[in-house]
């Protein structure tokens, strides 16, 4: 597809956010120009579900692409252009500069998406190009994952990182019976769950026959003829796969010169999706977003906050004053599986409370996640975090089977709803022995804060 | 054991509700006189769990059994007398007059709890001592059934009665490997649920070779060589086991002369636990409860209201007027499986609404339980109530895969905190291709009411 020297909305970026947008603009301008640029070639598909389909438990990494770009740019009636790089921007011109394999060119725009998502934090003493060293983002690094594993060669997989995306390899190597040795610079796993759900996931490490180093920095690679050499602060690691994954960073280098305000990199928008220059929006994993708590922007890029700020922001940018949207903004809700179990969280932490001004308290309940003598009951944990002044519900933290995680979104609903503790622990969940036990760990928790025992 | 004379807590029905007050009563009181009567031998057992210890899926129906007599009354230091019935009270004496084996006493009480519980309603053509008659209310209930399709005499099982209790027990009966067949009065099972709902459930019962009788009354039963005879509107019919499930009444006939507030046969209470009058309070199955949508009493009755009735009433009747209770009421939340589907339904439907001065709107999304990739990923359906007006969230009706049903739970809370639709639309729930997909049922339901497409 050619590119137009002009688009009323120009979208830079064709996943989550950027096709949301792009679906919200065309509903409401039926005639407008709209052009997506993406720099890849493979569009909107489903990131988190990578692990699985490494490891097979989904069959074809194929299934995790929603659309091709001539499909959704039939769907949408806009110009989807791959293999376009978004390389500079000038908001004076309104121009976007691009890169493209037959040459660079300049794109004007009516209104501006930056959706250029986020990519995998780099380390400088990494050889990304040596093989057998992989990250885990994109379709391909998901292809080329499986397909190096299924060569037959792999016994020994080393990770760097035990956030989420870190653990589910780990989970996704161990079932394609590989050795996983799991290396984190901090001394636990997953630092945005409680200390006591990382102490449950390095329990499970241990039982899964996953190695897990704690404390322990990554520092240098190289090769021998036995593998990659990893150097660590505890000594050479031999591995024959290594994953990085130690976090994300936003996709904005290419603004550094545009005036547009960033915060760590990240560009900043208000609760509109506008950015501090006119007609430009953005929303995504390249983004801040309002936490509904905090009442400011965050850097907390998850694939369905991402969904719903382009949305926002497609609303936005095509319609009158009167009918812009206001993102109410997130609780930071998060699920995550590890083996047979549900870590999720919403909310603040307890230290996180303290530092934003509120007095924490911390209660736990334990309880059956079904009738106790139900098959299948197994054990729920839920932690809450109240302010102890208001008793208003800050945080909440589950960890337990996988099919009763979702205490953890009625959790967030009562934390945009500021319920206290003396209405949760009486609230009507349901009950039958299928499904959950009388007084299920979300409400026995906030019971506890009452002085239940 | 030996009755006392008086007993500063008397409390009749030791099962949810009662069991709950006494426990809550000994932890205010360590030494005052808690009694507490029972006309049966078994207490405190899981009723909602006798369809799956039937059906074997539960081992044992003694593992629904939470304590023993014994060990409940040394656990809280109370008089648990079984075989005990309670056949009249008089409130100016402060006397219940009760039946046992061995004759008829009085028992003196400072504060009492009528909590009596409800018993399945008699259709009175029905021979109840007829051998392959049953109800599934009780212990013995439930072991009178498994030991009479034990015999191996059992092929065809009748069921009157398309409510949740007579589905599961209808399930039970396939998995036992009978014919069943399900007799309705109404023109559709489930009645509280939408007729959607009601509609999936019987194509359910075909699929599952359960044949439904709908728009049919029982009239008649009589026994010939070959099994029973039920005479119906639709003919005669013919089982080795009839069961009887036609719903629930209160057991508080012998409050008649008592000059107790009843409704329907319910005991009239107030958020408190308190009756009409002093020192008699009310909770569970017997009694009314507050609905927190309504702002006035219903009759609901439901095992896990039952426990907090228990608990409030126990609180207050051991409590000073300052630490007194008020129960913020039910939204009548319940949930049940029915074969491979959840079934769950809190608040209001449209005509209830519509009855309560509400100007309901209802709107339904119907999305992938899990990423739409994802294997087990199934078809959750949530259908929302709204008032027009307000926009405020009334009623929500789940169908679809079992470990999504938490939804409703999500739902519940918001019907509490009084949400609206363009609250619970972008709200921030738990997503991750093992659990949910972006937008679940619940948030995409809110968004339909928003124009969403």
């Amino acid at each position: 597809m050619q590119a137009q020297a002009h688009y009323d909305y120009l979208i830079i970026g064709a996943d989550a956010a950027g096709n949301s947008a792009a679906g919200q603009i065309r509903r409401r301008h039926k005639e407008a120009t709209i052009g997506i640029l993406e720099k890849g070639a493979i569009i909107s598909y489903g990131a988190c579900g990578l692990p699985y389909a490494v490891s097979g438990k989904i069959d074809s990494i194929d299934k995790l692409i929603h659309f091709t770009p001539e499909a959704f740019g039939g769907r949408t009636k806009a110009d989807v252009l791959v293999g376009h790089e978004a390389i500079g921007l000038n908001t004076d011109a309104k121009k976007v500069q691009v890169q493209t394999e037959h040459g660079a060119l300049e794109i004007g725009y009516g209104k501006l998406l930056i959706a250029t998502g986020a990519a995998p934090i780099r380390l400088p003493f990494i050889d990304y190009a040596h093989p057998g060293v992989f990250e885990l983002k994109t379709v391909p690094d998901g292809r080329a994952i499986k397909s190096y594993v299924a060569s037959g060669k792999v016994k020994r997989a080393g990770i760097i990182g035990a956030g989420y995306i870190g653990l589910e390899a780990a989970e996704t190597f161990r079932e394609m019976g590989l050795a996983v040795t799991v290396i984190e610079a901090l001394d636990r796993a997953m630092p945005r769950l409680l200390e006591s759900q990382s102490n449950q996931i390095a329990n499970q490490m241990q039982k899964e026959g996953v190695e897990f180093l704690t404390g322990v920095r990554a520092e240098a690679m190289h090769s021998d003829g036995d593998g990659i050499v990893l150097t660590t602060s505890a000594g050479e690691l031999q591995f024959d796969l290594l994953l990085v994954a130690v976090g994300m960073r936003p996709n904005t280098s290419f603004l550094d010169s545009s005036g547009l305000a960033l915060d760590k990199g990240a560009v900043v928008i208000n609760q509109k999706g506008e950015t501090s220059l006119a007609d430009v929006y953005s929303g995504g994993d390249c983004a801040l977003v309002h936490h509904a708590l905090l009442g400011k922007a965050v850097y907390y890029p998850l694939g369905h906050t991402a969904n719903k700020q382009g949305r926002i922001a497609g609303v936005n940018m095509a319609s009158p004053p009167e009918q812009q949207l206001e993102f109410a903004g997130v609780t930071g809700t998060q699920v995550f599986k590890f083996f047979d179990t549900a870590y999720a969280a919403t909310g603040l932490s307890a230290a996180e409370a303290a530092a934003n001004g509120f007095e924490p308290v911390e209660v736990s309940a334990l309880r059956p996640s079904k009738a106790g003598y139900y098959p299948g009951s197994g054990k729920a944990k839920m932690s809450l975090v109240f302010d102890q002044k208001s008793q208003q519900l800050l945080g909440a933290f589950y960890s337990g089977p996988l099919d009763s995680y979702a205490m953890i979104d009625a959790a967030s609903a009562l934390i945009y709803k500021k319920a206290t503790a003396s209405e949760i622990a009486w609230m009507d969940f349901a009950y039958a022995p299928p499904f959950a036990p009388v007084w299920n760990a979300l409400i026995s928790a906030a019971g506890k804060l009452l002085g239940d025992e």
